[in-house]
Parts: C-alpha cells; structure tokens; sequence
C-alpha cells in the first residue's frame, strides 16, 4: 500500500509517500511559509529537490499543492490519487485518551481538540492537515499517531509531579512524554540488532536533535522519558531551556515584569544551547564557535552533554541497569565526538565505546567494542516510516 | 572552646551550646513564635525539657533569653558568660562570594545582604540573629556557615541552567545548592567509616528530611546537587515539589489566574507528599495511611522514593561511580524501609542492603552487606556541630 504520511505545523508541512511494502520513500517535501505566501520543496526518489513559490493562503490549498505534485507528469510519482491507499497524521498530544495510534473518526477528532490544553499550537495544526486531507481525499482510511501514546505506559511514580494531586486528578497535569514514535521505532531497531527479544530488554534511547528527551524503554514499554506534560523539560535542547530550578521563573518574571507565559516563552525560544552559547541553536555552529574559543560555547556544549549522562543514569537505575545504549536524531546519529563524549562518563556500567566502530553517521551501527557489557548504537530515527507502518497495520 | 550555635528563622531561633574539645551539647533549645508572644524550650544536657512562655517581642529579647537560660543558676550550665568563646551562625544563603565560613565583619554582613536577593526570608532572619548576638555579646568573634558554601565547588556543567547566558552573568542564576553543612558533614564522616581518604571516594549523600537533597561528592567535593537556585529544586519534599515541566508554572498561572510568585508558594508549600498524599508532610503519618488503604499516600511515597533512585543513578552517571552511598536526615536516620526501597533499585551498581544491618535508627551504621560493592551508610547528620567545628577553626 502506498501512504502518504502528513506532519502538520502551523504554518509549514512536512510529507512523505511510502510503499508499505518495500518500506521505500517516494517522495517527500516540506510546505513552508502557508497563510503567508507559500514555499514548497518537492523530491521524487533518486531526483533532485525540486523548489517552488505557489499561494498558500490555507493548509487545505497546499496540501492540494502536494497532491499535484505528486500526481505531476514531470515530478509526479503516481499516475493517479487512487494509488493512495492511507493517509497517516502525525498528531503530538494525545493526553491519557491515546495509547496507542486510531482510526480517525469525528470521536477522535474531538478528543484530540480536548487535549489541545496542553499543546495549544500542535494539536489544533495537527488537525487542521487531518480536516484538509479529508476534504480533498474524503473516502481514505486516514489514521493519528500520537507522540505521547508510546509513553501511556509509565507507571505512576515516573509520571506524577510532586505537586497537589487535584492538578492530576482533575485537570490532568503529569508527564506525558513526546517523540514516542521515534523512541518506539529506535528501541525496536535496537532489539533487532541486538538479535533478542525486547520483552527481555533494558534500553535506553537518547533522541538528540534540535527538540531532544532520552527515554527508558523495559521490556518494550516506556518506563520513564524526560520531556513532560509538555516538551519543555528534560534536556537542554536547542533553544528549550529544559529542568530548571521552578523558583527561577518567579525571580524572572518578578525581575522583568513578565507573566509566567512570557518567562516559558524565554524558556522555549531563546534557551537551550542557543541561550546558553549566543551563538545558535545548531550544534555545528556552536562547536565552530567553541573551536575558535568562545567560551561559552564550550560550557553550552558541556552542560549538554552532562544532562544527557544524568538522565542515561537516572534510567538505569529506574531500570536496575541497561543492556544498550541507542543514539539518534540529528545530533545523536551523526556527531560521533558528542556520543563519545558521553560514553566517557559511562565505564561504572562497562559501556565502552569503539574509536573506530564510533567512526559512523547516519547509519545503524554497534558502536561499543566487543567486550562491553552495555552494547552502544547508532540508529536513525525513522518517524514517518513508523507512522506508515502504524497506518497500514489500522486500515488493512 | 564552648560555642554557641545559632540557627535563626524569620520567627524562630535554635540553639545549641558545644564544648568543642569533647564534641559534647552542653544544652540546647528552640525560641518559638518571635514577635508574636514567644515560646522557649530549653534543655540542658541529661536534663528534660524545659518549656516556658515568656514575651519575645524581638530576636534580641529572644537570645537574650537565650543567654538568661544558659546561665540560669538551677538549669544553666554555665557560671557566666564569659565562658562561651565563640559563636556561630548557620547563614542559608552565601552566593558566589562565599566557599567557606568565615568571620562575621560589617563587610560580610553587607555581601550576606546582596545574597538575601535570592533567599529573601532566610538570610534576613540569619543577619537578625548576628545583630542581636553582636549587641548582646560584642566583644565574641563571630562565624557565618553556609548552606551553600560547601557547593561551590561545583563544576559549571553541573552549575549552569539552560538559559540565556545573561541571567547568570548579570543576574546569578545557577544552581547554589543547599543542606551544604549536612552533606559535607556526612560525606566526611562516610570516609571515617571506610577508613580511606575522602580524596580517593565517590559519595553520594541523600539527605532525606523535610527537605531533601541529594549530593555528589567526589574527592571530597561537591560536584553536584539536587538543590538549585533555591531549595525548592530536585526531590519530592515534605511540602516542596521539586523538580516538574516548567511549564506546569504557566498552565496553572493561567487557570488559576495566578502570578508565578502565588504559583511557586503552591509548589514550595502545598506541594510534595503533603500535595501529592493530601495526608501530611510527615511521612510516618503518610505511611499510616497507606497501611490503612490510602492509594495516594502510597503513590506519594513512591514517587518520593523513585525520585531519589534517580538521583543516585544522575550522580553514580557523573562521577563515572560510586564507592558509597550515605542515608541522613529525619527520614534517611531512620526509616529503615524507605533506605530498603530505595536500594532494591541499586542491584545494578552491585549495591547489596543487608536487612539485618539496616535495621538500625539514628545511629552511624553500615547497612551494606560485606559483598556489596557500593557500601550503603546510615549516618545521623550534625550541622551544629560542624557548625561548632567551622566556628572553632576560625576563632583559634
């Protein structure tokens, strides 16, 4: 089956067409700038990126856009619509309601509004390229993949705050935790590679990009995972402040004469790496900065790294220990001098690392030497290819 | 030397006198209810408790008091007060400006002041109780011990939050880390019990009161803790949540219509096991009502436990190890059960509790089995006394 898999923000739209059955991509491309003017990128398989600047007043018009495109007779790469058997949508919050990804139906819908609370600018987009799809391909299948479902199996010491329990019990305030699709798919590759099961196994995931959480996946099941109710917590991200110290919002806000949303905006858009180095929120950048001196780069990339370690301990011992170690996700699967870095904190578990297996980017690898006893991986994350995979396995 | 130790609120004061040749309390006590009508529990040594209710309308008319009790002719245990060569203050919050305790000049009183910024109840009430001790007694050295002090030692990686750069160079935002006195007493005393030198050990010292916090210390340093900015980070407390999404702060602002101050006096003062169990902060009341089939009291306590798991995992994670682990304070002394907990996640570390020796309350005692490899230590804590140490060193 071909499907076509929809990442919805909102203003831009990322889309993928998968064959299910040999797993390939199409094509895929990314809407940017919709309700402003309109940018489109568009890639057949084997071809170059093909650029554009159609009018985009709406999410429903550029989603038309992609269906031309990929129905073109230039670039296109199916003779007809028809050939679309599902539409898959990445959704972000699906609340305690979604454990796991749906058929779309107008109860989901309205569910998925009802955790839009917590995810005020995702969940409303998500939806949105959900209405436009339905509109233009009103008789597919069309299925949610949640980046909070993998993560609806913690258990209740990981997923409460220490805070009065009435913000939990009525108006759901916990950990939800987020790139579930990405820590699913990396725990799974990494039990394949390790050729057992994953009922038997303790890992930990560490999905480093711009937006970053590391997760503990026990017997297959998330267990733990550092973003929170919302993605903010957890690592230092690229501009996302991660754990703080809660009393620092209040000696912020009192400081600038700011309300509580407007420190959390700080936290999200200008902190990070990016905050800390004053440099960039891209770890390239800022190791450029760090190599011609810039201090503060330095200490940014320092701070980063060390969060990760203390959440890569945390877990194993939220788990009584760790049979592997996987890295992925823009940083995670290419910057080998950052995995080592981290790995040099971990002889006391009798991870080592391999110089030369470390030597790998962007590609599945065992990265630990032979006589480890936490075996260490490289995985690319592969959300759209989960999210096809969840489709298909709902509408057949 | 006989010191008096003064640990001063913003309404009460504790006290203990110490012969600091034989370690020993010569008495000690507690004024209560300061400026309002004034309660005082005095106790010599080998004596009962003496309680009296006499008006204490300022801190000074309290010490005084205080002074009156010491050498009282039927329950004092000095001839005069001649006899007290020294006295030391327990200061909570010493900044960056103070890495050890010191002399109480004009001086450091006004750089104690610039730190009341970020502890704006407690180290008033601290420099109350120096003024009133300097007009009483003003020809006595006297010594300030930091709660932060000992923390300074810190790396920046462990120091710095994620945020823009500015708010620590300008403002001094970084984790200061309290309960500095008590961990670096406890962490001295684990090396006495190992029999090796602090230098060559990595410890990890849960201090697990009213307050709690968790310390890395390694060569006998603190390179981390869980207590940030303010007290109010890391663990789950008695009323305290610790660590949470920051973004809890503007979702409940917002619904509550809230300012980040009211939020963060919840999370410092409604929140914790008191929040999460709606029973008590005590967790001897807590655990009562989970032997009576109170499921959130029993998910408090779990929550409370698993947290610390945590941190031991983070800090074993930077040390690269851990050699021992030290239980302190009202709940780490005492409840056998939750240090049981809390090791059954450790096995991992080659952490072994033995039952048997854990069975032990408010005495030093090693809790470990002999195969262990991390040895675990129960070790009742004495930040008076170390108080009386400092005090001593400085006045010599």
């Amino acid at each position: 089956m071909k499907v076509l898999v929809i990442n919805c923000g909102s203003s831009s739209l990322k889309y993928q067409l998968i064959d299910s059955e040999t797993e390939e991509v199409l094509a895929k491309g990314l809407c940017e700038r919709i309700g402003i003017d309109g940018a489109l990128t568009h890639q057949p398989a084997g071809k170059d990126k093909i650029k554009s600047e159609p009018a985009m007043p709406d999410h429903k018009t550029a989603i038309g856009i992609v269906l031309e495109q990929l129905t073109d007779k230039e670039n296109g790469v199916l003779e007809s619509l028809d050939e679309i058997g599902a539409v898959g949508h990445r959704i972000v919050h699906g609340g305690e309601k979604f454990t796991k990804s749906c058929i779309i139906t107008d109860e989901v819908i309205k569910e998925v509004e009802e955790c839009s609370v917590f995810a005020p600018l995702h969940n409303p987009a998500g939806l949105i390229g959900v209405r436009a799809c339905q509109e233009l391909m009103p008789n597919l299948p069309m299925v949610a993949v949640f980046d909070t479902a993998f993560h609806q199996t913690m258990p209740e010491k990981a997923y409460l705050y220490g805070i009065p329990r009435k913000y939990y019990d009525e108006d759901g305030i916990r950990r939800y935790g987020f790139h579930g699709t990405s820590h699913q798919f990396v725990s799974t590759e990494a039990a394949k590679m390790l050729g057992k099961e994953i009922e038997d196994l303790k890992i930990i995931v560490c999905h480093l990009g711009n937006g970053a959480s590391v997760t503990a996946v026990q017997g297959g099941k998330s267990v733990d995972t550092s973003m929170g109710l919302t993605p903010l917590e957890g690592l230092i991200m690229g501009t996302r402040s991660g754990d703080l110290d809660p009393a620092i919002i209040e000696f912020i806000a009192n400081k600038e004469n700011k309300t509580a949303s407007e420190v959390v905006n700080i936290l999200n858009k200008e902190s990070g790496v990016y905050g800390l180095s004053g440099v960039s929120s891209d770890f390239r950048d800022i190791k450029a900065a760090k190599a011609e001196g810039n201090k503060a780069a330095g200490a940014a990339l320092d701070a980063f790294v060390y969060r990760v370690v203390k959440y890569i301990g945390a877990y194993a011992a939220a788990m009584n220990g760790v049979d592997a170690i996987a890295f992925t996700a823009g940083v995670g699967e290419n910057d080998d001098a950052t995995r080592a870095q981290i790995c040099s904190y971990l002889g006391y578990l009798g991870a080592k690392i391999d110089p030369e297996k470390n030597n790998v980017h962007g590609e599945e690898a065992v990265i630990s030497s032979d006589d480890s006893k936490v075996t260490l991986l490289c995985i690319p994350t592969n959300e759209e290819l989960m999210i096809a995979r969840d489709t298909v396995a709902l509408v057949k």
